[in-house]
């Protein structure tokens, strides 16, 4: 028996996700359930994607995801179950949500599922929720160990799976400008595409100053020298930085503050962030 | 040992579904516990009734629900516990939370909880509590097999249990008209009370039309001829539809948008539903 | 093998959570999880304080507690494990977040957190995320039986855990004035520092009227007579009351509606509330 790790963008102000673990102890009263989050946004593949990468590599070798984040439910989209290089399993439609998971942590094998087999008894009249009747049912045999993963259904190339577009940073020499790849919600940080590897370029040491400017387009949203900071510690309370996040890539923050909030900035295709090295004079970034 | 599982009104934000968790353990550290929902709109009862049949249905038999939605507290409002036809077990305030229990699912016997017995040890003095040191204390020690079903206290009449009105749609040859029951909460569609077998009397096929008028009170909020979808994939994104939802009932909903926040649509008495046969001229239903 | 609470203020819309739960599970598969809550506000140190005395107190003896509400993540701040007179254990950062359960409940002993020892492997490059890579992980391991608590690290002094400073009641002879601790968040009540012992002290039966006055600094924000009420049910539909919360203290409300943001009350320094037996004439107290 293994963890089973459900996420949707259902939240948790209804019935839904308690279905969902109804149905997985039905397979089996003794497992072991948990969230990762049901506040997706609603039908954002991408965020589900970041999250699974987020989040999968911490998590015991074997154990089963579900996410259902599906704006295609009903749809021919396929529904798959992969397994990663690190030994964990995900159980998904196949829209997107594995994106980072193949381009970061690794598949080495993909199943389509055979709602033939994989699909709670009786629920054939219902189109519309299949996290409950198809995820959340293959996912808890699998983590049951009912089925082992090739039990999930034929397998198919793991090439196949599809992937949204994920740009990556772009390095002139001088500057580096990538993308913001999501909030930290509760704190407001920007969490960039940039790795700390890309940011090493940059020849920046922890206490130093980094030129930031941040569009939306052409429009400039924001441009400062901000300190490389190790920590919050390292900023004053209020004061704005560039750090490693959790996840080792930059990210922009203001120390007890929030700082998506107070420049309006959003993710996504529109937003971009540059960094340089800092001169002291005025920020240069972008010129 | 069977799975607890708990719903209330108390939100997730504070320390109080926690001590309910923690009184729970005391009973049985080994008990599966799970949250329903905490976030039922405070003191609305119908909203309880629910949910518990949106989700209860899915869990193994013996399972042990525990709602606390309860404006009553302290009042002399019974509380009860009562064995389900499926043999699942419920244990809340008698306040009309079982009323859709009782209608769409049946209850086969009932039991008023002792509190002589069945309440947390040394916690007299607390009045406003009885979620934590009744409800989440009688439902551990019935989960964890400390006491069986009779030993929640006295037997009642099932018919004694307290409903809600309930009304039923209304079929006059050519329309049938219903109410909202509830929302959708995270996707803004309308879940109303008018069931698939009903909708069947329309002669409607999938992706047929139907004439669709939604009323508050007299004042017409939105006429407008919708596809009877089988999945919201039937749709284009930003099109309305009618569908059956999980519950099998009709509902409406915008694809990949939010229904009820584009029209302003809400719940209860007010509000009506009605739906007709699509004649492919101007929408009838309602003349 | 012992249950583990986990307490942030990082909400659940992103993996932080889970990626914690995930930490904690690969110590050991089968440990027992749940949430006291993860939505204490950002860096609020008192209401983490607070959340911790509302919850401990009802989990079984050896229960490991974990929480991560940290403004001073990367600072020079201690990590400490504490046991409380009950026996129960909390992790945390030392930076007043044990302050109610130092003064109310009692600490036995304490321990700073050997991090060469109880820091998730190879995670030293991340400079932000203890909550997972020292906390969880700690935390993980006390209530798994990895380490018993004097693996946890060196003794320290009680004395030494940081407090946050808690103002007492006045009490002048015929009115107490105190503070508003802490918002019932869901139901909008306040409640008070003033218990009930103090209370007693104003000679008020059940049924009888307090008057009651709040203040935000010098500036008068309601001036009534209420009720003491054993419950809300004692009151009308509408109807503010005082009672005695769950934590044995004073609480002001309104029978189903939301005191708090009904008269815009707050909680901390500025806002004081006092309370005297009523005369049944004019409201007297403060005057």
């Amino acid at each position: 028996m293994k963890p089973l790790v459900i996420m949707s963008d259902f939240g948790l102000a209804d019935g839904a996700v308690s279905a969902m673990y109804g149905v997985a102890y039905s397979v089996c009263e003794t497992l072991n359930i948990s969230n990762l989050t049901h506040e997706i946004p609603q039908y954002n593949v991408w965020e589900a994607s970041y999250r699974l990468i987020q989040t999968v590599g911490y998590w015991p070798k074997g154990t089963v995801f579900v996410s259902v984040v599906d704006p295609g439910v009903g749809s021919t989209r396929r529904s798959v179950g992969v397994e990663t290089v690190d030994g964990q399993f995900i159980i998904t439609p196949d829209n997107g949500t594995l994106t980072h998971i193949k381009h970061i942590c690794g598949i080495v094998s993909a199943r389509e599922i055979d709602e033939r087999i994989n699909r709670l008894p009786n629920s054939g009249e219902s189109h519309t929720f299949h996290g409950r009747d198809i995820y959340a049912y293959s996912g808890a045999r699998l983590a049951a160990g009912v089925i082992d993963f090739n039990g999930i259904g034929p397998s198919i190339p793991v090439e196949s799976i599809v992937e949204l577009p994920m740009p990556k940073p772009e390095f002139d020499g001088a500057c580096i400008q990538g993308d913001i790849d999501v909030l930290d919600v509760r704190f407001g940080s920007l969490w960039t595409n940039i790795s700390r590897e890309d940011f090493l370029r940059l020849d920046i040491k922890h206490g130093e100053r980094v030129d930031i400017m941040i569009q939306n387009g052409a429009r400039l949203i924001y441009r400062n020298s901000l300190i490389f900071a190790r920590s919050f510690a390292d900023a004053y309370i209020g004061e704005p930085l560039v750090y490693v996040n959790s996840l080792d890539r930059m990210a922009v923050a203001i120390n007890q503050g929030d700082f998506a909030r107070a420049y309006n900035v959003g993710t996504g295709a529109p937003w971009t962030v540059s960094m340089q090295k800092s001169t002291g004079k005025e920020p240069r970034c972008g010129e």
